[in-house]
């Protein structure tokens, strides 16, 4: 995989002087037309040995491209924040916009090789890094992102050859930081396990291209002409994705839906209710105050019907805590700044801190519910949104992070009477719009959609409950009890796996 | 001041249980209301001695209320990306945005009075804390926010009793904090610095509200009904503010101006430029790398006329860095989530952590240049930008951010003559739009305008330097030069204070 990259490129001076002010003035005409179009960010990873020339180049390509349009960021040691959230909420924090250029040092793949070198971890969970990364990565590209992945190598001689003429440089011996002397004494690991993650996860959309860095000029040229061409292509694609063809989801065959199976006629009287919300309030609370609190985060989605109650469910579920340990998302259409990222930029920037609680009114599944019904997005786009999806829920309970999912479920005729009654209470009428009536068109619509979801979405570490909710109370006391479970359950794992 | 607050308050159940419903449904049609019209953020200060029920009236408030439209902060122990950023950076990034409200537990004024009573600082640093709270929330207020200041008192004999209730209530000592016990014994002091800071800060635009902890019907009927009060004057005063009559700035009496005062015609030759340009780039490359640098940051603005050599200027400050010790940040038009919030948070946003450098191409000073000239904001607006942008910057100062301002300033022809050679470059092209030359018709009132930002804004700790831009060589160097010198004064500076 790297033998090419240690044959001893290199481009006259000459040649370069020549090449280089076409190069320069096609770049820029590329990255002012990439922020015109503001059609999709450019991502560009930097990794491969120390001294190869990674820092060297991308200072360069600020200095031959527009700066003011990429943004350079490191990713070194974690801070606290950073390490109170799962570990892919650093990158996500730091996702350049659409029509803008992100270059990522010490990225996803810094991380891994790092630790894998430093035996930090094996093989197994290196792969399972591995593995992370190509799915995060998939997901920007099919979010239309463009993808340049550069590994700077130098053969073991080549590197020795650069740290000893740099030390012996006075003016710049200050350049050897103490992780190139490290580098040097573990190149052969670094290499092999770099190979071994270079191989699994070049791919179509995001190839790998590993560049010797001995010489300067051919190693820039390498890169501004790899930048350029890839640029060029992007940008002349037509603007709507290309619709491909896509198995439509299959029927139920004997119409009858997960949803329509539910026992609504559940119910608790008054007295049933104040017993047992009261009594699971204080469960919340005290587990809120368990000392085990602190290793997890707490996410609670509430999704279902217009008027199935959810605002009350929430209320109920704040009224358990104190107002300093929760935040509410209420999710409403994306604003600017939140179309110009991938889909599930915005709901990565709430997720909880450890010992937080996230209550989602709304949520990432509005992607497969209203976006798909209404036809907001392509049927690709939902499509792989299953898929996206459970990816994101399970670096949410890899990082301690417990996930509860409510569908709140009433039947058209509960709704229809809530509507009515929402119209003739002044302080509701908020709560009922054009947009509610229209829904109730789409009735039979939501309720494929929503079975898909569950069918495709409840998994162990993130199940859906569906709550019966023709009746407030019996709703209410459904989605504490199971918030309260899913934390004792967490708690319980924790001891066992100590 | 706490006087009336010691008098034991009290509101009997049943009048406490006739009067919540309807407090309640106008508590939630105000707070829809609010939502509706999104034309500004409500911000509670939660203030006041431990145990007077100020986490359980703001629990009462979420019961009350829609919580999906309360967002309740806690400001306890800085974050390292706090610490490496000025005092009130944690503050802006948490501000509600327009048609939210936010809940500020462990705000400034806990900060400065905690301080005080801890003895960390005497009375001159808690009147310097005094005056940056009000000056914070002149401006929020200025900027259309609603403030509402809650102390929440108790006597020195209620603040014991309580405490001691609780201590013996087995299923409530959890809720004793340490902070608790200390408190009873820094009552007195506490009380007393309170009340200078009461004293201090109530202002008509932000009162404070002195609420009695002791009974709990009664705080929590005066709280909800001062915010009642408050959120309904508030949403009914008209959409347009209120023109006041300012007094307009003079002109110049002998029409002679700043800008015209300048030297256009220094220049350099291409000799003295690369000499000059390599060793400026190389001091500031040295002065990033100065151990001193890790207790600053930096901050450069670039401002001037059209086609003035800003992007040429800053790719030369650029090259002199490694990409990952700067950012450089385009100001466009704001987005959504920008407008709604004040002015100055998206500047605050992009502040650098210690050690950093971000430069501004333009900056927070399009208040008082193109909003000014185009009347994107009324002269009210501009004419007190001047005051809150000296506050801002000198917050910054205080951090130790060293704030570099330049105006690059070229004439009429010297402009005419590069929109034109603009226009007939390819890559160049996008550098030139129908903006630039209708803001080319307005010369003069743009002259006008940066010669009152200059009077009004060069400070002894952020200071203008006017770049006689004529000669683009001359202009990058004086602006490299002005930046090392800034870096080294700052440095200087810290010996001195040592």
């Amino acid at each position: 995989m790297f033998e090419s990259a240690e044959i001893g490129h290199a481009i006259d001076k000459d040649t370069y002087d020549a090449e280089v002010p076409a190069l320069r003035e096609a770049l820029l005409e590329a990255q002012y037309e990439l922020k015109q179009q503001a059609r999709f960010p450019v991502i560009v990873l930097i990794n491969g040995i120390e001294g190869a020339g990674k820092g060297e180049t991308v200072k360069l390509l600020n200095e031959w491209m527009d700066p003011r349009l990429i943004e350079v960021r490191t990713f070194d040691q974690q801070t606290d924040e950073e390490l109170a959230h799962p570990p892919a909420w650093r990158y996500w924090r730091q996702l350049p916009a659409k029509g803008k250029m992100g270059v990522f040092f010490g990225n996803w793949y810094s991380q891994m090789i790092q630790g894998r070198v430093s035996g930090r971890f094996k093989d197994a969970v290196l792969d399972q890094a591995i593995n992370g990364a190509e799915r995060l990565e998939q997901m920007l590209c099919d979010e239309g992102a463009l993808i340049f992945k550069f590994w700077f190598h130098l053969s073991k001689q080549q590197m020795k050859a650069r740290l000893k003429a740099l030390k012996d440089d006075p003016l710049h011996s200050w350049r050897i930081s103490p992780l190139d002397w490290q580098q040097s004494r573990t190149y052969d690991r670094f290499v092999r396990f770099g190979e071994r993650v270079l191989r699994r996860t070049s791919r179509e959309y995001a190839p790998w291209h590993v560049i010797e860095g001995v010489d300067p000029h051919y190693r820039s040229l390498a890169v501004g002409k790899i930048l350029l061409e890839g640029l060029q292509a992007a940008l002349k694609t037509p603007i709507e994705p290309l619709h491909q063809s896509i198995a439509p989801l299959g029927e139920s065959l004997d119409q009858r839906s997960l949803l329509d199976s539910l026992d609504l006629s559940q119910h608790l009287s008054k007295d049933e209710y104040n017993e047992q919300l009261i009594a699971e309030q204080a469960r919340l609370a005290m587990l809120f105050r368990d000392k085990r609190m602190r290793g997890h985060a707490l996410v609670a989605v509430f999704e279902g019907n217009d008027a199935a109650g959810k605002g009350g469910a929430i209320r109920r579920v704040a009224a358990a805590l104190d107002p300093r340990q929760y935040n509410i998302v209420p999710i409403a259409a994306p604003t600017q700044d939140e179309l110009a990222q991938p889909y599930l930029w915005r709901f990565w920037r709430q997720i909880p801190a450890r010992g937080k609680f996230t209550i989602f009114d709304r949520s990432w599944y509005g992607r497969v519910l209203v976006e798909r019904v209404e036809g907001f997005c392509s049927q690709a786009d939902w499509m792989r949104a299953y898929g996206e999806i459970n990816d994101y829920e399970e670096q949410l309970h890899d990082a301690g992070v417990v996930v509860v999912k409510f569908w709140l479920s009433i039947d058209k005729k509960t709704q229809l009477e809530r509507f009515e009654a929402r119209e003739k209470i002044p302080f509701k009428r908020f709560k009922i719009t054009e947009d509610d009536w229209r829904n109730r068109e789409k009735w039979g619509l939501y309720r494929d959609a929503v079975g898909d979801m569950v069918d495709r979405t409840s998994t162990e570490i993130a199940p859906w409950t569906l709550i019966e909710a023709n009746d407030k109370r019996f709703a209410r006391v459904k989605v504490l009890r199971t918030l309260c479970d899913a934390l004792e359950a967490a708690f319980k794992k924790d001891k066992k796996s100590k």
